[in-house]
């Protein structure tokens, strides 16, 4: 966050790289929509809308498909393309960056550290939905509209705007909703007790504890003072707690003891 | 260049690549420096000062050494890191991106179009010091201080600042001076007619075509009307002509038919 002149300006870079954070056969269209996704939902977290991007790309031998799916994402989002950097590294795992640029729509613009003890835990929809995208593109699934969430995954702008107001934490689920929960609760100084059964899901019940673990669902996770009236559907899933000996519960148990809380990348 | 508010933003993003901007061998703090000072070196010739800069990182074994060169280099271009991205590529080609994020200081920001029929052509300094410089790193000089100028060049923030509200068009010299005026005469649709005997080289002088062709010294190249004075010292190395069959002359002959004017990337 940025404050300059007489607006605050929300600054994000994400930076993917071939068979770390994408798949090094997958779709370029799929690839760039996901890489500015991504920045969106940065900077939905923050109840920013955008004012354009920034590109560092490395030439492939055909960008056709890139520039087609870069393209139907800043039209999506109305961020325009601002200018960047190409380059050409023969041989080179292909790398990519991208920087948003926003401009924050909230004098108090959200973060991941204001969570209070008393708030309620919400979440703005269900988790699993990329997990399971991924899993149809690696059983070569014929049918595209199963992959959709991994491959197109749509960040909150309207929901991000219209909560930012009100919440007193946010941040979006990119790497896990444990994960990123455990992160919220670190850096607000207090522990978050999340209700399992209450978290919604896009995953048949038997996987509810992977879904809960997995990323790319580009969620919005939020405080919010116990009481206020949402101004979009959002699920209540636990709640804020003064601090104790683990930043976070799930079902009263400290979690991260027995699996990981989630997954830093995994297509 | 992006208004916002009361400010307009001028937004610059680079990337980078071993073997192809930097040699795999340099010293990460050099390598630092030079992304950082190739940025900045974009804002100095829109005449704009540093707001901060978001680094797009991929993880090294040991990240110390850029670290100090990076911090070595915000500190002195008054930039502070604002956030940004960092990966892991296991065994990946090292590929690093920085946007700088500034602030205009002239309401009309000079850019690459402005030139006009009858203007003076001028540079900043000396051309040729970074070629002198990969020379002596190549040549495994034992003085460092003999490839300085190619492993710590200096961006120009405070002529940049001080010659934007004078100057009808400006860039900075970083592919070579004659590629770069080219670009600048099609860009304003004149052409630029080159003195080469008026260019300040850091190089002997039978080595001043070649110094003429490369890249990495940074200086500014601008154009301004006829005898306005100048608030930095400069050399007149020209004029811009009514647009003739070919963009750029130097003394005299169209430019380019025989030599490259300069080159991408070399090191």
């Amino acid at each position: 966050m940025l404050p300059l002149g007489t607006e605050t300006l929300v600054l994000t870079h994400d930076m993917i790289a071939a068979g770390v954070h994408f798949l090094p056969d997958a779709d370029p269209a799929d690839i760039a929509w996901r890489l500015v996704a991504t920045n969106m939902s940065d900077l939905a977290a923050k109840g920013a809308e955008p004012v354009g991007v920034l590109l560092g790309h490395m030439l492939d031998e055909d960008d056709t498909r890139f520039l087609a799916g870069l393209g139907e994402a800043l039209a999506h989002y109305h961020a325009p393309l601002l200018g960047g950097d190409t380059i050409a590294v023969p041989g080179g795992t292909r790398v990519l960056g991208l920087t948003a640029i926003g401009r924050a729509t909230c004098p108090r613009v959200p973060s991941r550290t204001g969570a209070r003890a008393g708030d309620g835990l919400y979440i703005t929809g269900p988790v699993g939905a990329a997990m399971l995208g991924l899993e149809a593109i690696r059983a070569g699934t014929p049918d595209p509209a199963a992959s959709l969430a991994y491959r197109r995954p749509e960040a909150l702008m309207a929901e991000g705007r219209a909560l930012a107001p009100l919440v007193t934490a946010m941040m979006d689920v990119s790497d896990g909703l444990l994960l990123d929960a455990a992160r919220m609760a670190r850096a607000s100084g207090i522990t978050l007790a999340i209700d399992s059964a209450a978290v919604p899901i896009a995953t048949p019940e038997n996987r509810r504890a992977e879904a809960l673990r997995w990323g790319d669902d580009y969620q919005l996770l939020f405080t919010a003072p116990a009481g206020v009236v949402l101004p979009v559907p959002a699920f209540a899933i636990g709640r804020a707690l003064d601090a104790g000996p683990a930043p976070l519960l799930v079902d009263g148990a400290p979690a991260g003891e027995e699996a990981p809380l989630g997954y830093q990348h995994r297509g």
